[in-house]
């Protein structure tokens, strides 16, 4: 019974990723390279991921604003280490109106300038701090290999912008955002992450110190899914956001700034997803129930808006598949397209006393009386489902994580198995380049708590600082 | 009682616009010329609009999606009209990751042509019709003149595009967006609009034609405030959309497109607002109730935070100012911001038995029994500010409408006050353009049903055919 649309995930797991975005109707290429379209079943997930980040951001004091999307070259560079960070991979516009530009205008890559030029302007006192802004939007980066949601040159984003009065307050928002993703991360889109500290080789170009979520995918595969980043005053310095401060004495501001990405949507399926099409945690699914009423029968028909006004009222995204193709057909659809519950109202079923629940994620069937409160049996389905996606993901993450206590013993596993690689790091960046020239293997993030299971450097013997996971990356 | 930072509107009405922005902290300038920055209560707003408009659109059946921002040159000019109209206002990408583009990218004006390109690679039979397509985006068109929201070089809008299978079904598609439009905007922004067809000169390039909702701001100068366009098979034939139809014959298939943007905040402020602030209806108010405990005491705060509760419970937008200022710089803040109700709590009034309530719109302090139902009196309070600002405003519409026989007529009105001036023409573009001539006079729409009080052109004086309304744009 599978679907034949789609590349079995094992036995090639690019061509099966691009099978079922295409295949559920997340997205389609679209004839401006290296950009998606995102189709309705895709711009669907993205708003739900929205909603919920949103939220969130409010309930902790955030307000969304709008920047603009172009960046002048001068403003641009006022930064050092930000330009020569987003340069290579910057699009520049330089006609406008018919006319050359006086100077070239960056589509924005990020927006720490155009936030610390506005911070600059109305930042005066301690008074009036922390400023605490979001803002939903586009960005470019000019990659050259690009990936449907995972990698493509314009995609969507949240971007967190803080101001503080203290080094300290700036870094527990930098904290605080970082547990938000984790929190988001696991118990909506079930997916487990390790967070930690990027090193410096691998942090924001301009932070301080930029921690990371970062994810495993199906393949072993990392995928850094979200990032917080604490700037010290480095913009606030470059960019002259000064208070008086309660000592009555100027001082630079303390930044933030922090983000999540379309790629989730990427993660979402590289995680769960299987040889029938979208799975999806049902706390993310835009659509959590379909109602399949079979054969052509009023009764049965009118039993299936019912349920459907009862969910629905409960606050469940449900609707009733009542179009005039075989329930084969349907149901083979709704499992491409990852609805998590489908309910089956059949005659002989119905006459049994008894309501068909199909799971999306292990493809059972349970049957509920038809007597039964199906709201509560659904909604307790929901938790069922949540739960095993998210312990599914974890038991293959902790099967795909190792340890390494040399480097021929990293490059072998990840050869072998990719997954994630504990090891012993000196905090040499010559190290870490060692090991990227190893097949692109590179540090994912450093573990704060974890056990130092040895004193040496896993590339170069000396004497370790820190705990390194390592891996291969989307 | 004025609020100094605010130049009267009678004064300076173009100087009393920027400083409601500026007192209400809506938007900012920016140091990217002719851009603006959204602030959080600007944004908040836009969120607002939003929120209202795509359930509506959803409920009646359209999907969002999102479609790249940049658009190649070779794509944008498959359609004549289209490019045409667009590119001296384009804004040009022809650098991108450190090298020059071998075509030309233009920031999207408008998405025409990539949904076109994209419905030619999904429509395949009047089966797959129709499709109901909406994204909420940012777009450039690069001005040369600009002002805060109602004509920046960036804004925010949304843009429907929908394929329909014939003619008729695409025109009703026009009719019914225009309607949502236009009961938009009268049942929730309050603003009165006159509803037509634009004249060729007029329509959106591209079109078969456009429909428009015209709005009058309070200086009597008109607003082009949204539009729903027909395309007939124009852009079907460009793009190649073709379908098979019940006859089982290729046919070319009918579009439609209709949008909206963040000007709308202008329109917003320039019908309602007033020389002590922003004024806002209620069902467009991101905040809808202050409550401001007076003095210090731990009773009536108490009391303050559980009427908050009750109006948050009941669906209305509240919140408690207890902060450490003074109740006249609380009110006079809460005021700038169009804050529509405000709740004071004094002692005297308690002691009295009595709560005020303040109308922002009408600066009125209305008591109620401290034991009546708050919720429903605020409720109440609503809907009779909501209608009192929709008919003050109609009522302004109707003295600054005005009928016109020959064209000296219709510039003396212009001249001496601005408005809408219905008057008849021949339908010649030529004495549009001599109208337009005239201190920038120009057609707003043409009304249907409107008397067809002479038969003479007002321009030419040869035989009339519509009755057109023309007035001086923003």
């Amino acid at each position: 019974m599978k679907n034949k649309a789609i590349t079995s995930r094992d036995e090639d797991f690019g061509k099966w990723y691009v099978d079922v975005i295409r295949a559920a109707k997340l997205a389609d290429y679209s004839n401006v390279k290296g950009c998606i379209v995102f189709e309705p079943n895709g711009y669907a997930l993205w708003e739900k991921i929205q909603s919920i980040l949103d939220k969130k951001f409010k309930d902790l004091g955030h307000q969304n604003v709008y920047m603009p999307v172009l960046i002048p070259e001068s403003l641009m560079k006022k930064e050092g280490e930000l330009i020569e960070g987003f340069a290579p991979e910057g699009a520049w516009i330089t006609e406008g109106g018919s006319e050359q530009l006086d100077e070239r205008l960056m589509f924005r890559p990020t927006s720490e300038t155009l936030f610390s030029d506005y911070f600059a302007s109305k930042v005066k006192s301690y008074k009036d701090l922390p400023l605490l802004y979001n803002q939903w939007c586009n960005v470019i980066r000019w990659e050259k290999e690009t990936k449907p949601f995972l990698r493509t040159r314009e995609f969507l984003w949240q971007e967190g912008h803080t101001v503080h009065a203290t080094a300290e307050e700036a870094m527990a928002e930098t904290d605080r955002m970082l547990e938000v993703y984790r929190d988001f991360f696991e118990n909506y889109l079930a997916i487990p992450v390790i967070t930690g500290k990027k090193t410096e080789k691998e942090k924001f170009a301009g932070a301080e110190y930029t921690c990371t979520c970062e994810a495993l995918m199906y393949n072993g595969v990392s995928l850094q899914s979200a990032t917080s980043h604490y700037f010290g005053q480095k913009f606030a310095d470059a960019y002259g956001i000064k208070f008086l401060n309660k000592e009555n004495k100027f001082e630079s501001a303390y930044q933030t700034s922090w983000g999540c990405t379309t790629r989730m949507i990427g993660g979402l399926i590289m995680v769960h997803s299987d040889d029938n099409g979208l799975v999806l945690p049902p706390r993310i699914a835009p659509r959590q129930v379909v109602i399949v009423p079979i054969g052509k029968d009023e009764k049965i028909e009118k039993m299936a808006f019912e349920i459907n006004d009862k969910l629905k009222q409960s606050g469940i995204t449900s609707f009733v598949d009542n179009s005039e193709r075989s329930p084969g057909f349907k149901f083979a659809e709704h499992e491409v397209n990852g609805i998590p519950v489908r309910v089956e109202l059949g005659q002989r079923d119905l006459d049994e006393g008894k309501i068909c629940l199909a799971r999306r994620d292990t493809r059972e069937r349970i049957f509920i009386s038809k007597d039964s409160d199906i709201v509560s049996e659904i909604k307790n389905l929901f938790e069922i489902i949540q739960k095993n996606l998210f312990e599914s993901a974890k038991a293959r993450n902790a099967q795909k994580t190792y340890r390494a206590y040399n480097m021929q013993e990293v490059v072998e596993q990840i050869k072998k198995q990719p997954g994630f690689v504990h090891a012993m790091w000196c905090g040499d960046e010559a190290c870490e380049i060692k090991m990227k020239e190893q097949g692109g293997i590179k540090s994912r993030c450093i573990l704060e708590n974890g056990e130092h299971f040895s004193d040496k450097c896993v590339v170069c013997g000396r004497k370790a600082k820190h705990l390194v996971v390592w891996g291969i990356q989307y």
